[in-house]
């Protein structure tokens, strides 16, 4: 069976701005999805910002098993039911891909719980991603490190959570470091968190960067079944408790009564 | 100088339940500040949800280095606006301490950002919290464990990240478990987790939770001047570039120009 | 291509003692591999202590994708060489299941770091395993938890690093939790630690200890190629350097001499 | 009370070694010893590899809080009992700093339980090392980054566990990095690694690296009462168990038997 994914884009710098266009002239989403769809067992979809619901309804998500993640400029124009919608979504298992400027998107914000602030240069720099685990299923085919001629600089503190694995570390030209692949687990869905991206360079063009993200999407399905209970508080009655016990002490719910929310 | 604590609780059962006005006459919050106050280094104030504010005006939780949270029937009427303005204290540095039925709030739903569900039962049953790490600064003076002879039971699966550290393991009469004592890092901040409290047994009246509540107050004290630019993201001009660099490549920015977010 | 998995045991309760030699006639090793095998895609092979090099020669281990380690009596009797030569197939990619009393095993000491200690008693109480994450792969196929009606009673505080995942945590009946499945990576390779296995109770019999014993041989494992250089320190020439640079500074090492060990 | 250090050091390049004994001339030990000095609170001794057993015996242990350890060529001369010594003591809570090319130190490497590999360079490059947490006691006094102008590069992959905390991440002038400060627990004991320190520059007599070590140290200090059973594994016999239970099921073990270990 198929792993079935779904690139986001905000798609609005592809019509904007001359440069990105130049490079992405069908948007970032459609160059990701097309080297995606060099792993046969990828069914690759996408989804914009300007679509009804961001493309993201209910049905999209429930027929995606790994989303990526791509926006820049516009994070505050993505509605937030569409943001606990996909919250929910990796909650139950969906994998997510956050690339680059994502960093700063609700989506990613949403999961962190930390402010996702890091220290930025676009200065067409070189860089240079130390793989940290190369036995890792996300840098299988890359050599020690992956250099990038030109990329934006994103500089450390980078606030997020201590990470479930750091895969990669950057090295910038002008003497920064960023921590730049980051696993995590919320709920039951794996999140990884991919620095490189920079809209006015090639870098999903990159062969080295589009093997990661295959990897990567692989690395994140999860195959169990959605768990869409993941967040109900249920009450287990008293005598269906699995050691036989008796009601003590007092009372502030009714039997069979719902939990407070 | 003394740590600020501010001890918040929703503050309705107190006044609607007659179980839980016998057992807590003053309200939660003041039976908690008490105890804090026996730690003489502890400066205590509380802060309830009808308060203007909730009570935690911007100046207040200017002045609180450690904040400990009790809700359980009205998350929902907590503004999202204080929410937000507690998470950014937290990221600045603020420990906070997270009770019982706080488990669904939606400050520590938002720090998580996980559901933060589990299961429960309200039936006065025998809890026993074991000690997992007895070095730990939170257990300090408590023996191998802590008995509670009633409780509400609360169950896995306990919805978070996999914790910084584990410091307390709960065994219920009827049957689960549960991880009772958990830390987090969230920025500079240090988070708490700590499971018994419901409002129909006298538990914070037990001398052992109220060592454990003051010893946590001292581990998620951070004395570390407020990281106000904790969620901000600012550019590092080409010319302040520890290594010398030229700008390559194309631009999406303007030089100074402030990012997106 | 199958995962070729060898299960290790110390096999001498199973001739030395009655009790356990009913229970397991052929070897717990010879019991557990007989469930491995169900699932069509495991090559399992068995080996123990009394056997050359304990069975662990470094052809065999070469061999093996996933080893189950269980040991009680005679850990001491294990010699260090062979140990080490574990630790370093561990460490290149090995997958690695330490089981029940494994817990004090030369091999698990010496990846942990820590004592590996825990209280006990061997009373034939009733164990629940509860499941922590019900969408991991080590736990596909087993409901909320895993009853069992005697298990030897094994109590926290265990003292283990904080693991990657808490995928188990158990209730005894007598009173105590203990944290009953664990992960962890050292190196390239995954560990699982799984608490049930005493040899006096048909426990490796039990349909859903059996299938979470596959379920780790197939988590466990590691398709990477194995890491032969994981120990190794290599120098990196200065000409090697990936930005130019030239020797500054004073020297201790000559130009291309090994490093100290 | 003070906090009492123990300083250990190999002393052997220093007496070999025309380069380090001109910028040490009185050991290592005795410069990072008289800048922890200045933190009237800490009482500092050292320790070297050719006193009697190495300077580390039980009583001068008993008498430590907090343990350094620098060495480079001689790590096999450190005799296993010692190395024992040290790793129950941390166990039982005593803080300890691994500086430098102590990453292959047999102490660190029992304790992580990896190979502690890395790649490295002697070619006096520019080192920065890059605050991660600055609201962390580590960095307290610390601006944004460390600036050494001669070091030595140690490079990724570094074969050590996911840390608790990543504190210092480096950049290096030839284009590598290097998770230079990260933090562990191991039992009771608090582990930090700090990469910067070799022997040919003047690295500890730079003031912010002093100012590291003596945040450090604070920070490693457990005040806890030594765990002294960290690494037993007693028995808790059926008639002490907390609940009320009988013996059930057949037994490998007579009652009050010791356990294997």
């Amino acid at each position: 069976m198929p792993i079935r994914v779904t690139v986001w884009n905000e798609f609005l710098h592809e019509s904007e701005n001359a440069v990105v266009k130049e490079v992405y002239p069908d948007g970032i989403h459609e160059t990701i999805a097309r080297s995606l769809r060099e792993d046969g067992e990828l069914e690759v979809a996408t989804a914009t910002l300007p679509e009804p619901e961001h493309g993201l309804t209910a049905e999209r998500l429930e027929a995606t098993d790994v989303l990526l993640w791509w926006g820049h400029k516009a994070h505050g124009q993505v509605a937030d039911e569409i943001v606990e919608r996909v919250a929910q979504r990796v909650h139950e298992g969906m994998g997510l891909l956050v690339l680059h400027s994502g960093h700063f998107s609700k989506i990613f914000k949403r999961l962190m719980g930390t402010p996702c602030s890091l220290r930025w240069r676009e200065a067409g720099e070189r860089e240079r991603l130390w793989v940290i685990n190369p036995s890792h299923p996300i840098t299988q085919g890359i050599d020690r490190f992956i250099e990038l001629p030109n990329s934006e600089m994103y500089g450390e503190p980078f606030l997020v959570p201590e990470p479930l694995e750091t895969v990669f570390v950057s090295w910038f030209e002008g003497g920064e470091v960023f921590r730049s692949g980051l696993t995590y687990q919320r709920g039951a869905g794996r999140i990884f968190y991919f620095e490189p991206g920079h809209e006015t360079y090639p870098i999903y063009h990159d062969a080295n960067i589009q093997r990661v993200l295959r990897n990567a999407v692989r690395w994140a399905y999860n195959p169990a079944k959605p768990w869409k209970g993941v967040a109900e508080a249920p009450n287990v009655p008293i005598d269906q408790a699995r050691e036989r016990i008796e009601k003590k002490g007092r009372s502030l719910h009714k039997a069979g009564e719902a939990g407070y929310r």
